[in-house]
C-alpha cells in the first residue's frame, strides 16, 4: 500500500488507546499523531503531541478522529474542528444527535469538509440494523437489549455504598423477555423488565454483607426498580475476573408477513468494549476517506455504502463475500 | 404518497407470489403488472399478463423484478432485460455472480439503466454482514450456518426412496460447532460438521420403517456423510406440521483485538422463506429506484447506502433510529 490514509486522534482516553492498539490490523491506515490536552512529555510515545499542535496538521492528515466525551468535548469540538478537518466521532447522546448533526453539517459544508458522526455500535451498528430490520419488516417491533456488560454509572453508584471496597455492575438482558419478543408477541416492556442488574463486590472489613446488600438493592433509579443480585467475592477473585470491560447486546425484530413470524437478530458479545468500538471507528475511517473524495457535509452510518468499509475492491467483494 | 414507485414482476412462482402478498406493507410501492409465460387467463388476477406484453411497459414501470430461477431464467433474462428496464433480481449462483454482474453491467451501462443483482438473504443480507464483520474484525474468521430450514434438494432425494409417501428434510446447524466458533477457536469444519439433516416422512403401507430409514441414511452426498435422523410420522401430523417453508441461518465472526475475543452475529429465523425474501426485494426495490436517479450500471447490496431502504427521510432516520 503506497498511499496510506493518514489519521490523527484528538484525546487520549480508552477509545484513543483502543485505536492505537488496533490500527495495525488495518494495513491501509496510518496513525500520524495523537493530540492531548495533557503534557505530552509524560508519555513515552513520540506520536503523542500537545493539542496546541493540532492546527499544524491540517495538510498532513486525511482525517481526525475525535475521541472526546459526548457531554463535555464533542458538542464544542465537532462543530469547531469540522471547519478544518474531515472528522469522525462516536457522539452518543441519542436525543441530541439531530442537533449535533446540524451543527457539524453547517461547518463542514461551509468549509468543504466531510464528517461522519455517531459511529460505534450504539449509536452505530445497532442503528444500522434497526434501520435494515424496520425497512424489510414494516409490520413488527424492534427491541434493543444491552449486555452482558459493565455499566459505568451503575458501578459508580455501587461503589459509593459504605462497606463496598471494590464493585462492578453488569447489565444483563432478561432471557424470558427476549423469548417473548422472538415469539412475535410484540411485548411492551417497562425498563426493568428488559434487564437485570448483577453486582460483584468486595466487602470492606467490619461491614455486614446482608445489610450492605439491602442498601444497594434499595438505591432508587439504579437498583430498586430492577431485579438486582449482589454477590460478595474475595479481592483476588474480583481483580482476576472482574477487571475487564466486556459489553454487547442484541437488536431484535419480530415482524409479520401474512400470518408468518419472521425474526431478525444482530448480536455482539465483546470481551473488550473500547477495543471493539475503536475497530468500528477504524473501518469507518476508511469509509470516511472514500466519502471525502465525493461529498462534503455531515453524514451518519446510514449514508455509507458498505463496500467503503473494506480494503477489498468491488470485484473481490463480489467474488469472495457475496 | 402521490408518486408511488411503479413495479413490474417477471415470473409467477413462490417469490413473485410473496411480493404480491407483501407489497401492501410498503405504501410507497405499487405493483402494476406480473408477466408470466403461462396463459394469464388461468388466473383471476387482472394484474397478471402474458410476458409478450412486457415491452409495452417500458415507460410505465420504474423497475422490473426478475423472479425467475438462477439456473434457467436469469442468465438470459438479466443481461437482456437490463437493456430496457431497471432490474432487480435474486441471482444466487454464488460462483457465477462475478460473470453475471459483468453481463448485466454491460447492458445497463450501454442503455442507461440501473440494475441491482443478487438481493435476498444469501446472497444478500448475509453477504452484507460478512462484509461488515470482516472489515471491523480483520483478525478472525467468518462462518455461515444455514437452518433450521427446508432443503428442497434433500427433500426430493428423500421422497425418491421407495416406501416414503411424504417427506421433508430440515438442515439444522450443529450447536456444538456454533459454540466452538463463539469461543474464538477459529475451527476448520468439514461440511458434515456444520449441519445435521433431520427427515420427517410418512411411511407407505407395507414397508418396514427400519429398512427405509437405513436406505435414506445411506444415500451418498445427501445423507451418508452427515449426522442424519429419520422420523416417521402420521400423514395428519405431516400435513399439519411440515407443510411450511421455514428457513434461516446465522453469520458469525469471532475476531481478536489484542487478546480479546469479540463476537459478531447476524441471525434469521423465518417461518416463511419466500415471503421474507420478497420483503427484502421490496425494500431494495425502493433503494434501486433512488439509485436509478443517480447512477447507471449494475450494483450489488454492497453499493447501497442503507438509508435508501427506508421510507423515512434522513432527518427522521437520525431522530428515530440512530
Amino acid at each position: 500500500m503506497t498511499n496510506k490514509i493518514k489519521i490523527g486522534i484528538l484525546g487520549y482516553g480508552n477509545l484513543a488507546k483502543g485505536i492505537e492498539r488496533n490500527i495495525s490490523n488495518f494495513p491501509d491506515l496510518e496513525l500520524l499523531a495523537i493530540f492531548t490536552r495533557r503534557d505530552p512529555l509524560q508519555f513515552s510515545n513520540p506520536l503523542i503531541l500537545s493539542s496546541e499542535k493540532l492546527m499544524d496538521f491540517q495538510d498532513k492528515i486525511d482525517l481526525l478522529i475525535l475521541c472526546g466525551g459526548s457531554n463535555d468535548d464533542l458538542p464544542q469540538q465537532g462543530p469547531e474542528l469540522s471547519k478544518y478537518f474531515n472528522t469522525l466521532d462516536s457522539y452518543d447522546n441519542h436525543k441530541l444527535i439531530p442537533h449535533y448533526f446540524e451543527e457539524v453539517n453547517k461547518s463542514a459544508l461551509e468549509n468543504n469538509k466531510t464528517c461522519l458522526i455517531s459511529i460505534g455500535w450504539d449509536p452505530g451498528l445497532f442503528s444500522l440494523n434497526r434501520l435494515i430490520f424496520q425497512s424489510i419488516l414494516p409490520k413488527g417491533e424492534s427491541y434493543t437489549f444491552w449486555g452482558k456488560g459493565v455499566s459505568q454509572g451503575h458501578s459508580q453508584a455501587l461503589r459509593k455504598v459504605p462497606g463496598v471496597k471494590y464493585g462492578v455492575q453488569y447489565t444483563i438482558p432478561i432471557e424470558e423477555s427476549i423469548r417473548l419478543v422472538k415469539e412475535g408477541k410484540n411485548p411492551v416492556f417497562q425498563t426493568h423488565e428488559k434487564h437485570k442488574r448483577v453486582c460483584y463486590a468486595v466487602l470492606e472489613e467490619g461491614f455486614d454483607g446482608e445489610e450492605v446488600s439491602e442498601t444497594i438493592k434499595n438505591i432508587p433509579n439504579y437498583f430498586k426498580e430492577y431485579q438486582t443480585e449482589v454477590h460478595f467475592i474475595s479481592k483476588e477473585d474480583f481483580l482476576k475476573n472482574h477487571s475487564q470491560m466486556p459489553h454487547g447486546g442484541v437488536v431484535l425484530r419480530s415482524g409479520l408477513t401474512g400470518e408468518n413470524i419472521q425474526n431478525m437478530e444482530f448480536k455482539l458479545q465483546l470481551e473488550n468494549n473500547p477495543d471493539f468500538t475503536s475497530s468500528v471507528l477504524l473501518a469507518y475511517a476508511r469509509a470516511l476517506y472514500r466519502l471525502s473524495k465525493e461529498k462534503t457535509g455531515a453524514f451518519t452510518i446510514f449514508d455509507i455504502p458498505l463496500a467503503y468499509l473494506s480494503d477489498l475492491d468491488s470485484f473481490d467483494l463480489r467474488k469472495s463475500l457475496l
